[in-house]
């Protein structure tokens, strides 16, 4: 929070039979450490639901899918607790490769969201993210996802987890960095990120600076005044 | 050269009565270092005619303008020497703000140099590098300038003076480095940089890789192996 986190991402990565207790926990233990707002991170709704009962509303939620039976149980818990909603470009078919699916199953899951009453505004969408170390023509599928979603859905929000990017490459928080300022040029507007990366933070101050949404580049002269712009 | 340069910009910046000879010596010096293809660079043509007679064909003129009486001395002479040519977008009634009016420039020059039989691959737009220290809004519509022109000529360059984004901010590396970046997701595909900033470098190894330009990672790989990533 003090590195400049909006939002701390919540996974307790436990089975599924100790994943409810834990993640009670894990918010209550946060809650007693900071008011930063959370995002509940797991694929098990009554983790989810437990850690909801703990939370304040505006909670994020990571993640539904246009999956039938994931988005049949995410969508309305989040439309039931006024939640954020991250929806992963992941249809029951599988992943999809090219922009132009990713942008269908966009469309689908905020038109799913948007009839169970969360609006547009709640919505975060994942273009998935996925390692060009594997699959080199994917950093230009996703940039492209990312544009498309951007012009169609203006007020939705995107959002990256940034570093699978780099998964098997070396020096990754330069790849993972250098996507950031790519992916900004593009409508990206949020990203699970390390904010206590120089670096990386130094990379977003800039590229905020570049796009005119740092007035007078305040941001940028304050990072750079207290050394952290290397 | 040995640290990637492509390409040598050659700027002799002396008085109009001393720039003939001035460039002819640079010219003269460099190739005998070197063998790296030349950019040559300056507002008067008779330095840059002086200049071509001493260098191979494809050599690079930095620039023409939209503007009537630049624009009809420049053309015809990168016609004549089968010179690749930098187009800045700029016209008689002066430097334009809006994207919009940076592609319309642009048209007019690569539509001018077509004329003169100028095949567009041979043209390397540059669509004005202002700095966002007195125009945030300016970096924003460069990029958008950057992504319209690609559209629209697809097999034309675009090239950015690139360091004149941060001229009068404090850490302008980073800046700069963000800045081709971001336009690398938007089209750009040359720049004047300095090959010598490691971290500029990186940031162009990085982006190659990421747009699927650097088959299986190999020259992102061997930066690193040679320590070049940092």
């Amino acid at each position: 929070m003090k590195a400049g986190a909006n939002r701390l991402d919540v996974n307790a990565g436990t089975p599924p039979d100790r994943e409810v207790e834990d993640m009670c926990w894990l918010v209550d233990t946060i809650q007693e450490a900071t008011e930063t707002p959370l995002c509940l991170d797991s694929p098990n709704p009554a983790a989810l639901r437990a850690g909801l009962e703990l939370t304040k509303p505006q909670t994020m939620l990571n993640s539904t899918t246009a999956e039938t039976e994931r988005a049949q149980e995410m969508i309305p818990l989040a439309a039931e607790h006024n939640c954020l909603l991250i929806g992963l470009t992941i249809e029951d078919a599988g992943m999809p490769s090219t922009a132009e699916a990713r942008v269908e199953i966009a469309s689908h899951i905020i038109e799913e969201a948007k009839g169970a009453g969360i609006p547009v505004e709640n919505m975060y969408i994942d273009p998935l993210v996925r390692s060009v170390a594997t699959e080199p023509e994917q950093g230009r599928a996703l940039l492209e996802a990312t544009r498309l979603i951007r012009e169609k859905f203006p007020s939705s929000h995107i959002v990256y987890g940034l570093s699978n990017i780099s998964f098997g490459l070396p020096a990754r928080s330069l790849m993972n960095r250098t996507l950031l300022a790519m992916a900004m040029a593009c409508g990206l507007d949020s990203a699970i990120i390390n904010p206590t990366d120089n670096q990386m933070m130094a990379a977003l101050r800039a590229g905020e600076a570049l796009l005119g949404e740092d007035e007078f580049c305040a941001n940028y002269l304050s990072a750079f005044r207290s050394g952290l712009l290397g």
